[in-house]
């Protein structure tokens, strides 16, 4: 049926209907009086969500731009850099740095693996010429659904003192705690298609005071995505290049949800989605893909043995129209991916895990007994604390 | 009065219903068959739109972004270019092309001016070496309203056989006639916000052989706007990068009407609003900044001597509910522009015209004839062949 999909795939993720209702407004002029207006409160609300003082930037473009952003504005050919590698993103980050002519040293972990802070500690112990000029980590890599360690890792390289740390906080802003300041990451970069609840076609760069002087040196040709541009402009509420302004509103409204639920309560939830998703496909006999202790509060991947991966993602989409996202690179075909992150609640879970359930009994998973995976995660729910009531 | 406004600034551009709600649809997945289906109708509409069998690519940026990509992608560093400066935008592409180290030779004129065709020819002509590597031309000088002789500066171009021409269409694509494959337009730039009546957000590229040929030499670091990984997945009816999805479907809604419409219709609609737009000022003695011969179809831009810019501009929007631009650089005060491209038809100039009629006679212009830009504009819609009737 027309309309009827619920997305859980890990983005874009479900838009709610406020914010969907922005996006189709008549755009404004984005030099009018209006949109500085909409931009300020904005600047302000992702000052919030990054828990930090620092500029947070927005650029018209795909998470990958924003990563882009946060190398060429830093760093010089050359440079030696550590890059974590446990899945798809960390390798984009690499490919991204190799391009750019960075001297890449990655830092690896098997897919499904979490990154190894030693490994990083050992690094930055022994470049005691201070030539790491910075530390790469994607936090929550959304090709496995594993969260890496990212406080440890970022103590390691405030440890060594000069390094920058760059966090790929695509699938992790906004599901899980990353208080920017506190920990003093320098650069953060996100999507807008992720925790933020609207449409791709945002990118957002944090940028400390450190990374800022950083820029001052740093050698390599930049203009669309030159940062310092969008740090002049948006000091004045507006942008060096014309933004996408549906989107910008639709920014606006979601960001204002965000505010009202709080932060906590947001990090809570998304802890709440994952244990729940976890217990109940434990219950149904589906391997988990990434580790308990290592698990992203924004996608759940699963690597079934019993039943076809694509005959799962298949039924779900086909009959429960639930889209669910299959497997990257060499992992196609051998997991599938719930996303959990954004417009996402409780019910949402029992939706999901409910159809799949059916979707299995479908594909003659015997051994299932059925309703224990919605059972699994009803119990989850019930053991939580209440959510404040709708107002 | 909330949401009365109606928009007449060079970009964005009015967005009709269909495309707005369209936008407010709940995104699906980009890698989703349903997606892909979308993607497929929208490429071939771009390459009807753009006249041309080359590669239309759509990259997630603002028209700027779309610029460097026309730039990096192509050519190396140490490369001689000519750049067309004759406004805003020329200058901005000498800065782009500047900010990569090509050797930029501009080719002047002032801003309200065009560019003069034989000064192109006197360089390339005198270039038997062939060091000349692109030309790039502003086609309709947003911020002026001059439209540049594109088709002559590209016959010499041709003469010349090495040079690659790379053109800015950002407000002329849709507007006016340029028929790539016939002229042989090797790049073309061009912004969603404008003649293709959506948001900004997206930004094109469309890409000869030729300059295909030369992207296989330049030497330039790109990944974000890399143009060789957009043509490999959009022949696969997909996006390297997490695309904007929202902003295609209503792309997939406002190609289809302009296929509707269709090109001859889309190009004479503008040249009669722009007729009929100066017919009024004419009569309203308020002086036409670009000559009748080289004025753009999209943008008329009006130089007020007797009336103050500001003024005018401020009761049109607080009055009026028009929101008209004001000039840019050293025209800002001197200039106001009344953007007529997109989705605007005749009664969209009889309402400016009339509301600035109004507004200047609130200034206590005495010396107007109240209607007479009306009456003007009436009879530019009179004598022109009646639109196809409403189906």
């Amino acid at each position: 049926m027309d309309d009827k999909q619920i997305l859980m795939i890990p983005g874009p993720t479900p838009v709610p209907e406020q914010a969907l209702l922005a996006l189709a407004k008549q755009p404004i002029g984005h030099r009018s009086s209006e949109f500085g207006c909409i931009f300020e409160e904005v600047l302000q609300n992702l000052q919030w969500l990054h828990q930090t003082q620092n500029d947070v930037l927005m650029l018209t473009a795909s998470g990958t731009g924003a990563m882009e952003a946060g190398i060429i504005n830093f760093l010089s050919p050359g440079d030696r850099v550590l890059v974590g590698c446990n899945g798809k993103f960390g390798d984009r980050w690499a490919d991204l740095a190799t391009t750019y002519n960075l001297n890449v040293e990655k830092i690896t972990a098997d897919w499904g693996k979490p990154l190894d802070p030693e490994q990083f500690r050992e690094k930055l112990e022994a470049d005691t010429e201070k030539q790491i000029k910075a530390v790469i980590v994607t936090h929550s890599e959304t090709s496995t659904g594993v969260i890496n360690d990212l406080e440890t890792i970022n103590r390691h390289v405030k440890t060594h003192g000069e390094a920058l740390i760059i966090v790929d906080a695509v699938t992790s802003l906004g599901t899980v705690n990353i208080p920017v300041d506190e920990w003093g990451i320098d650069v953060v970069v996100s999507a807008s298609q992720k925790g933020y609840m609207i449409p791709p076609g945002l990118g957002f760069v944090s940028v400390s005071e450190k990374a800022w002087e950083a820029y001052k040196t740093a050698k390599m040709p930049r203009f669309y995505l030159d940062l310092d541009k969008y740090r002049q402009f948006q000091a004045k509420n507006t942008t060096p290049f014309t933004p996408p302004i549906n989107l910008m509103m639709a920014l606006q409204v979601s960001l204002q949800m965000m505010k009202k639920e709080g932060l906590a309560n947001i990090f809570a939830r998304h802890q709440r989605l994952m244990n729940a998703t976890r217990a109940a496909l434990k219950q149904l006999n589906l391997p988990l893909f990434a580790p308990d202790n290592v698990a992203s509060p924004a996608i759940t991947a699963v690597a079934p043995v019993q039943a076809d991966t694509e005959q799962i993602l298949k039924i779900m989409k086909n009959r429960y129209d639930i889209a669910l996202a299959g497997g990257q690179d060499h992992l196609k075909g051998k997991i599938f991916r719930i996303g959990h992150l954004g417009f996402v609640t409780d019910r949402d879970i029992l939706t999901a895990i409910g159809s799949l359930e059916a979707t299995l009994i479908e594909l003659g998973q015997d051994s299932l007994t059925p309703g224990a995976g919605v059972a699994a995660a009803a119990k989850v729910f019930a053991q939580s604390e209440a959510r404040a009531p709708v107002q």
